[in-house]
């Protein structure tokens, strides 16, 4: 017997004969014998509706009501697959975020879980009953509706997985496993059978959109380990068909010798920005990230140019497209602190990133990358590095050329291409 | 300074451009320097989507978990509103059921809100910021999630009226308030300014459908003031623009002198039933109602003719029509029971009733209705009377007929015909 939590996403559970699927999988589960949490995304396509209602409402909403409006979407389909299982003759229950409660803190439509009550859920789980869980929300410290951000559901499965020690944590997605890259994009992109937690890390932030960043740091900090696999495909004796995430320990020596990169990752959601003539002294990037901050705006690739012979420099940084005119509106309102000239956008843009644990070890990895992008005469705007990524800043319409010449480059092309 | 609720249903709520038209209407009892609660429905449509979902998960849903489900409709609006009203510039915070807490009983699905808590409301309010209430939901005493059935956002909204001892409870529907008869079908309908509770009683149960019948009965017991009036026409100067629903107290002796009946309602959705030669003892109508009672049937109009020589007797009642299939059902399964010889039904049939607190001290008032309808050949099918209404089965092809007949007998007729 082990401790099984299953999520599923918005796309397994669009309209209820895709929950009946869901259910079913859960009914295996239970057959062979494992206590079952889920943990369910809302149908797809419903979240995008009630983001833009609030969208409507308000470009400046309040995100205590924001969390109010979207934790909806989850909450219809905890009650739903709670009824599905039933009529299949699985007990079960929902549990909403604040009944458990999933504690968070109180950044509103971003929040961090801090801890869940599991007592009432295991006693549950233990008693032959599946616990539904709508993921993505929890309960802040002012007994308000908390949201964790898109994709937070992911975060809610590790969090229960981490919090209820389930033995693993499947997250059933639209794609059978981790590749080398989006086999959209590639068609010869491979299938990988285990990814470690940093470099699965750098694939998620950097948009490979399998799982959510968030809860692959979790998952880290947590030892939660993750399998991600296939929601479409009938459940299978193999228990792990999918790619395993797990710690590098698990990972052997050989694997991470032979391959420099594990994958390429591509991010279309950033948006750039660029403030003129800030000036160079101590104290100026502070001042203009500061106000981000605390609008809770991630900012992520920074580039600051140097100085020109006036004594003020250009800072360019990108932040999420989605987030855009809210910074822009925040950086609007500390022109006079922050002192720039003009402020430049632009959202046409994508990055580009190659990945991998085995480039500790290897030289030259940013040099390929650099060649081969020249190779095709694609300009590069700006760059990150980090211990195991590449990242590059390009123009959007070269973005699958980039990431097709990168698989290429770095002999990542399986022999055959897999089917559409 | 008063204290004021206001309810609007799905029609008002149907997307941000309604929302807003209501937030401006919320804001404007703001600026009179009103405290404001404001209880919500779900958008037009979306508690039936929401059903649907329920229905097509099982027939014999949970009805813990439909609660789930069908309560998120008024979830979404709370926030949405709430949303708006920030945006207009007024401080506005949504409550849900469970955070309130809005206390009810464990009858998912059709629960009775029990207590309200009300301190951080009326803090709240009192604070200058409107409250936005989900209707149609609470909490059970299991810290579930419940709802009141359909319509049931009346119910809420005068519920919260009673606990916060609001000064008005003021219902926005898609009539501008309570008319003498379906202004549809009598276009020289007029509008009421006061009917009492009991008269609203009567009209609601009877088909005029402006406000859940529930709602009307919780208004009575614990006096609230209740006012029906558009949310399609502009906010007004005049606070009572629509119709007060009051106890008699309010409604001055000489209004109610002047006139004997306040309204006339039609109800087309009865179905008849006959059962022929019931044996004429002790026990034969007991024998017929209570299989009806046991299928949780309500019946209506009740007639029992005077006994056949042979000693029996025929018995004719109204159900609804939407419950015919199932009092056939019932009614053949108890046939060796009641002892009748032949059942016959009809659904070409209606209750037209005429309404009114004035007929307690009015003689004649059934006369004149007897004679106006066989003034134009209306036969009589069956009549119930109770302190306030008297009520006629007649057949359904000449409803709008005796409602206009009616209404003219009574001297109920404007001066001029309203605007379609």
């Amino acid at each position: 017997m082990a401790r099984i939590v299953m999520k599923f996403g918005g796309t397994s559970m669009a309209g209820i004969e895709r929950i009946r699927v869901v259910a079913a999988r859960v009914k295996h589960e239970v057959e062979l014998g494992n206590e079952v949490a889920v943990v369910v995304s809302a149908m797809a396509g419903d979240t995008d509706r009630l983001v833009g209602f609030c969208r409507e409402a308000s470009s400046l909403y309040d995100p205590r009501e924001y969390d109010v409006v979207v934790a909806s979407g989850e909450q219809v389909t905890s009650g739903l697959l709670a009824i599905v299982l039933q009529n299949m003759g699985v007990k079960a229950r929902s549990w909403l975020g604040w009944q458990l409660p999933i504690h968070t803190d109180s950044a509103h439509a971003s929040a961090r879980i801090e801890t869940i009550d599991t007592e009432a859920l295991i006693a549950g789980m233990a008693a032959g009953e599946v616990a539904v869980i709508p993921g993505f929300q929890g309960m802040g410290a002012d007994g308000r509706v908390t949201t964790l951000g898109r994709g937070g559901s992911d975060t809610s499965a590790v969090a229960v997985a981490a919090a209820v020690k389930a033995d693993r944590c499947d997250i059933y997605t639209d794609v059978d496993g981790v590749y080398t890259t989006d086999p959209r994009i590639v068609p010869r992109a491979r299938k990988l059978a285990k990814v470690t937690y940093e470099e699965m890390l750098e694939l998620a932030s950097v948009g490979a959109k399998v799982l959510q960043t968030r809860s692959v740091g979790l998952a880290m900090k947590e030892q939660v380990r993750v399998q991600v696999l296939s929601s479409f495909e009938p459940p299978t004796d193999n228990v792990t068909p999918g790619t395993l995430i797990v710690g590098e320990d698990e990972i052997e020596e050989s694997e991470m010798e032979r391959q420099r990169i594990t994958g390429i990752a591509l991010d279309k959601n950033e948006a750039k920005i660029t403030l003129t003539e800030v000036p160079d002294r101590p104290g100026a990037v502070a001042s203009i990230f500061a106000p981000l901050a605390d609008a809770n705006i991630n900012v992520d690739v920074i580039v600051q140019n140097i100085a020109h012979e006036t004594g003020s420099t250009d800072v360019t940084f990108t932040v999420p497209g989605a987030e855009l005119a809210r910074a822009i509106d925040a950086l609007t309102k500390s022109r006079d602190t922050i002192g720039y000239v003009e402020m430049k956008h632009d959202t046409k843009i994508c990055k580009v990133s190659v990945v991998g644990v085995g480039m500790r070890s290897h030289a030259g990895v940013a040099s390929t990358m650099f060649q081969a992008l020249a190779g095709r005469g694609i300009n590069i705007q700006a760059i990150a590095t980090s211990e195991i990524k590449v990242s590059v800043l390009i123009e959007e319409d070269y973005a699958e050329l980039a990431v097709r010449v990168l698989h290429t480059a770095y002999g990542l092309d399986a022999p055959e291409a897999i089917e559409a």
